[in-house]
C-alpha cells in the first residue's frame, strides 16, 4: 500500500538502490498516446547523477517500457518501465548495516522490517528510486502536453541563495521553456553560480546543503479538483513528500499567507474576456481544492543531504553500542539541485487521476 | 472519491454548511472500544463557535452517534455520526449564488458543478465540515490513548504573534494537558493575549488574520508508515490539506531545513536505555515516511480568513460584470484560533490505517 | 474497508438491524441530478417487509436524505441516507447471543469481534442493511435512466419452481416494466403462485426455501468496463455477494457453459445496422469483462433462509456446550422473494465507478 | 484500476501475450519471507502450455524476481516478477485486427480503445495473462504455507465428465498433495482419462470443450474476512473473474442451495475439543462473508476455449462486412485443464489483504 497511488491511473513503483531493476508500472492510460523515447530520456538526463556538483555514479538511466505500448503508442494496458541498475558497488555500503546514517531511513526502516530491509544504498529508500518516479512523470508530462499543461520547476534556493522567484500571475510556457535550456534550472543564472559556489564550498568541507524547489502546473482549467481529502493541495503534498528529503510544501504565499491580512491575501475577481479571473494569485491558483485557472504554484523545501563526510554520532546495532560514522560513498551536496525533475513528477503523478 | 479517505479505516464525511445534517461514517474501526461521549463532546466544544473572537453562530454541534455502537461500545459495524445544523440562516447567503466571494470555492465549485454547487455558507466547503472530522477525530483519539498515543496542538503564531514553540525533544503529554486547560490553546499566555488583540483589532477593521498550528503526535513506535506514498508525511499532509485555509504544511525544521547544513539538520544516534535514539529532533520524527519514535512535530500554516467585512471586488455571474461585494455574515477574523482541534482530528484520520 | 466500495464514486454503508438509524453516504455523484423521492420510495416499497409471504415486521422504511441536495437536486456534496428502525424488538433476540444461529454469521462475527458485535437480528450482516443499499441503488438507477441504462430483475426460481427465463437477446425496458406491474416480480404468473405456494408450505413446515434472481442490465454501449480485476462480472459479483444469502452467481450461459462445445457457446458477429452486433448471446453481455453492447444478464444463487422455525443444533457460547435452539422471530421463509430489488441495486452500485 | 487489486497488498499485472514481457508487482508484502524459486517454477509448471491436450506453444515461463528480494528473502520493498514471452510468433495474428473473434475480448477492446488495443493473441486480455497472476499467487501461497494456510484445485468437471467432488467437511492437505503428483489434477484418474478423451475428441473436431474447477482454502481460522463488500465472497469472486473463460463461481452449495430447504442446507454446530463446530460444511465454509473454520471450497465454471478451429462468421472492421473466419492458431481445447493452478492463484490474491 505504500509505493503505489491513484485510483484510476495507478502507478506503481519498485526496486532499491543497489538492486538489479528499478522502475514503475502505470496502469489506466488511455489508449492511443504516442510515447516519444527521446523526450522521455531528456526528462531522465535531467535528474541524473553526473552533472555539476551532483554524484559522480555514473548511470545512463536508459528507460525500457517492456509492455502497454505498440509501436511506440499506448494499447490500454499497463505500461512497465524498467531501469537496469549498472553501477551498483555494494561493498561501499556493506557495513552500514550495522551502522544506521544519521538522517536517513536506515534505523526506521530496520526496526519496521525486522532487520530485513535492504540497505545497499537506503534500499528502497533511496533517493534512486525518484529515476522510475521521473520516468512516470516524464510519460504523464507527454500526454498533459497535448492537453495543454504544463509543468515546469525551478530552484528557487539553495545554500540560502534564492532565484528569482516566479512571478504567481505571469509565469509561462516559455519561462518553463528557458529552464530546460539552462545548465542550471534557475531563471537567475548569478543566483546559480552562487549556489552553486555555496554547494561546492559545502561539500569541501565534508558537509551538504538544502534547498527549496517552486514548481508552477499552467493549463489547469477552473474547477478542477476534489472537495476535502481529493484536493489538489491533498493529492500534491501526498505525492510530493514521496520525493526523499522533502520536509514541507506550501502553495502560493504558503507560510507567508499566516503573516498577511485577509484584505491582501483574498484575490480579488474581475470579468476578463473569457469569463471571471481573478487579479492576483496569493491562492497558488487553489481555493478549496480546486483550480481557480490562474497558474498552480507551490514550493518544496528539501533539507540538505544527510550523507555527509564529517564524522558522526551513530549506534552499532549488532553491539547496541555507541559509534561513529564516516560516509565515504558518492553523494550529492545538495539534493535539491537534482530534484527539480523529480518534482515536476511528482506533481504529475499526483494530476493524474483529474486529469487523464 | 474526495470527502472519503483510508484503506483500512474509511472517514467518509458528509454534509454542508446550511443543510440538515452533517456527519461522517468511520468504517474498519476495532470492535470493543468503549466511546466516552463527553470526552467526545469537550473535543468538539474546543472547535466550537461563540468562543472568544469566534463566530457567535450558536451551534452546540451535539455528536449523535446512531450506529456502529451497542451500548456505548463499538461492535464493529461502522459508525454513523450525526451532527444537525441547528442555526441555519440561509438568508444571509442567497445573494453570494451571483457574487463569488474572494478567497473562496465559491468560483471554482460553481464551475465544477455547473451552478449546482450549494453556495450557502460554502456548501461542502464550509470550515463547518471540520465538525465531523473533528468528531471522527475524538473518537480515534480515544482510541489512540488506549494505545499509548496522544495529539496535541497549540496556536504557534497568530496575527504575526509567536508563542512558544514546542521543544521536539521534550514535548510531553503533560504539556498537551496544559494546552487543554488553557482558555486558549498557547503555552505563553501573553503572547496569546497579545494574539487575540490583534486579531481583535483586524476584526475592528473590517479585516482578518492568519495563523500557524503547531501539532505533536506523542507515542509513536520507531518504524510506523509505509515508504513512498504512504509515509507518515504524506498522508498527514493529504489529511490536513482537508482543513479549509490551510495553505502550507512543515515537519520538523521544515522550510527552515532547507537553510541548514547536514552537520547541522541531521540527528545523530545514542545508545539509550531502550535502544537507539536520536539526540536530537529536527526530522520531527520522522525519516524515509516513517516514525523514529522521537516526537512527530508539524506545523500548518493557515491563511486569513478570507470573508472580510470590508469592500472586495467580484464579479456578477449573472450578469457577467464586474461587481463589488460587502460580506456581512458571521465569520472568525482568525480561522487559526478554532483550528487547533481540526488540525488534531487531521491527524488522527491520518494516523487510522496504520494505528489500528 | 468492509462497508464501502467504489472508487469514483464511494457507497458506505451504515447500521445494524436493531441500531438507531441504518443508511449509506453516496461520494462522488455527478452534480444537477433531480432525485425523485416517490420513485426512491417505490424501490423501497419493493423490497419492504410486510408483503405476501415476507416477514411482518412493520416498516415504512422512509429514507431521508440529510445531505447533498439543494432544492431535490445533487450539488456535488455526499448524500446521506438515512432510515430509521422503527419497529425494533430487541427482546426477541437478546438470548441468541449466548446460541449462534445455524447459517447466520453469528457464530464468526462473534469470534471476529470478540463477542462485541451487535446479536440483535444479525447486527450489521442482517439483511436489514440491503435497504440502505436499496435506496443507494434506486438514487443510481434514477441517474442512470437519464443515460439510458434499465437495471431489472425477476424471480428465476423459488423453491424449485422455475419462471420464463429472460431472453438474452431480446429482454426489453419493456419486459422489465411488466416486473414493475406484477404483484411478484415474475414473467410467469402461473410459475409464480406456485412459488408462493411452495414457499408457504415451507413455512408451515416450520422451514424454509431458496431462489434464484436473474438480473438485466440494458443499455450499456460496448467497451464499458476494465481488463482482469476491473471486468463487468469482478466488480458485479463483488458487490452482489453483499446481498445476505446469495452464494453463486453466473453471466450468460453461466455454469451451463461448462458443458458447451465453444462452436454452441461462441457469439458469432453480423453487420448490423449500427454496427457489428452479436447473433446470440451466451456470453451474457460481457467478453473480456467489457459489455459487448448485448444485454448483461446474471443469476444469482439464494439459499433459503436460515432462520427457520424447526429445532436446530447449535451450541452454548456461554456455557460452551452442546444446545439446542428454536427461532421464533419474524422471517422471511424464503428471501429470494424479496432479494430482487436488492440484486438490482447491487448491480447499480458495481456500475457507478463505470458509467457516471 | 484495472489490473491492480488489494488495498494493503498490492498486485498489479502488466503485458500483453506478444509483448516483450509480462509480470506483476507485489507490493506490501511482509519483509523476511524467504522465496523457494524452485518451488515457484513448479507452480509455474502447472499452468504451462506443452502439457497434453494443451497449447504447443514453448514457453519455459521462468520467473524473474527483479526486486523486493536481497539474498532469496523478502526485504520489504515491492516485488517486480518478469516472465519474458519467448515464443512470440506475431504473423499469426495480424490480420485478426480486421476480424474480431467470437467469444474474445477483441470487438469490446477494440471499441474501448479505438483500435489502438494490442490485437496480437488478444493482448492484455489474453489467457497468457495467468502467468503473472500465478507467479504472484505462488509466492503468496508460500507465504501462506507458513501460516498454515493451503489453497489446492482440481478439475471438478470437464467435457461433461466429471471428477469425485471434495468433501467440504473432509478436504485434507493430502488430498490437495495427491493433486499436484497426478498427471491430471483429479482424485478419480478414469474420470480424467475420459475427461481427455471427450476433449480431444472435440479438438478433432475443430471444436473446444468447458469445465469446472473446485478449489479449497484450508486452514482459515474463524472470522476472517470483512463485512458486506470485504466478504470473502466477494474478494475471491472479484479476484477469480480475472481469469479469462470464468462465467460462474459458487460457494458451498452454491446454486444447489437455491433448491435446498433451510433444514438440510444450514450447518448446525456440535461443540468439537477446539470450541463450536459446524457438523456439515453446505456453506463452503462462510457465513455472512466470513470464515466459519471450516474448509472453504468454491467452483468456477470455465467456458469452451472460444478460439476454435471451425468456420465461425463475424464482421470485417475495414470495410464494416459480414466476414467469415478460421483461427488457425496453437490453442487449448479445454481451457479449463490449465486453469488450475490459476484458480488457486487469484484465491491466494484474494486473500492476501486478510492473511498477511
Amino acid at each position: 500500500m505504500s509505493s503505489t497511488m491513484g485510483d484510476r491511473v495507478r502507478i506503481s513503483i519498485f526496486g532499491q538502490s543497489h538492486g538489479e531493476m528499478i522502475g514503475a508500472v502505470i496502469d489506466g492510460l488511455p489508449a492511443g498516446e504516442r510515447i516519444d523515447p527521446d523526450a522521455l530520456q531528456a526528462m531522465m538526463a535531467r535528474r541524473a547523477p553526473g552533472q555539476a556538483l551532483t554524484t559522480p555514479r555514473s548511470e545512463k538511466d536508459a528507460v525500457r517500457i517492456v509492455s502497454g505500448l505498440v509501436g511506440g503508442v499506448t494499447c490500454g494496458a499497463p505500461l512497465c518501465l524498467m531501469i537496469e541498475n549498472t553501477d551498483v558497488r555494494s561493498a561501499d555500503y556493506e557495513r552500514l548495516r550495522r551502522l544506521p546514517r544519521p538522517g536517513h531511513a536506515d534505523l526506521p526502516a530496520h526496526v519496521k522490517w525486522n532487520g530485513f530491509n535492504d540497505v545497499r544504498g537506503g534500499g528502497h529508500f533511496s533517493a534512486r528510486l525518484t529515476a522510475p518516479l521521473c520516468a512516470a512523470g516524464g510519460i504523464l508530462m507527454q500526454l498533459y502536453a497535448r492537453r495543454g499543461i504544463r509543468i515546469g520547476a525551478h530552484l528557487y534556493e539553495a545554500a540560502g541563495v534564492r532565484d528569482t522567484p516566479m512571478d504567481p500571475m505571469r509565469v509561462s510556457e516559455k519561462d518553463l521553456d528557458a529552464l530546460l535550456e539552462a545548465p542550471l534550472p534557475v531563471f537567475d543564472r548569478e543566483a546559480g553560480e552562487k549556489m552553486l559556489s555555496a554547494v561546492a564550498e559545502a561539500r569541501r568541507e565534508g558537509d551538504s546543503r538544502g534547498g527549496i524547489v517552486e514548481c508552477a502546473v499552467l493549463g489547469l482549467k477552473c474547477g478542477l479538483g476534489e472537495p476535502m481529502f481529493g484536493g489538489l493541495e491533498n493529492l500534491i503534498s501526498r505525492a510530493v513528500f514521496a520525493v526523499p528529503a522533502v520536509k514541507g510544501i506550501e502553495f502560493g504565499e504558503g507560510f507567508g499567507a499566516a503573516r498577511l491580512r485577509g484584505s491582501e491575501n483574498n484575490d480579488p475577481y474581475r470579468m476578463g474576456k473569457d469569463g471571471p479571473e481573478p487579479v492576483s494569485n496569493h491562492a497558488g491558483g487553489i481555493l478549496g481544492g480546486l483550480s481557480t485557472g490562474a497558474p498552480l504554484v507551490f514550493r518544496a523545501a528539501f533539507k540538505p543531504t544527510p550523507s555527509i563526510a564529517l564524522k558522526q554520532d551513530t549506534v552499532d546495532l549488532a553491539e547496541m553500542k555507541d559509534a561513529s560514522l564516516e560516509i565515504t560513498g558518492r553523494h550529492d551536496p545538495c539534493v535539491a539541485l537534482r530534484a527539480v525533475p523529480c518534482v515536476e513528477a511528482a506533481a504529475a503523478a499526483a494530476l493524474a487521476d483529474l486529469v487523464l
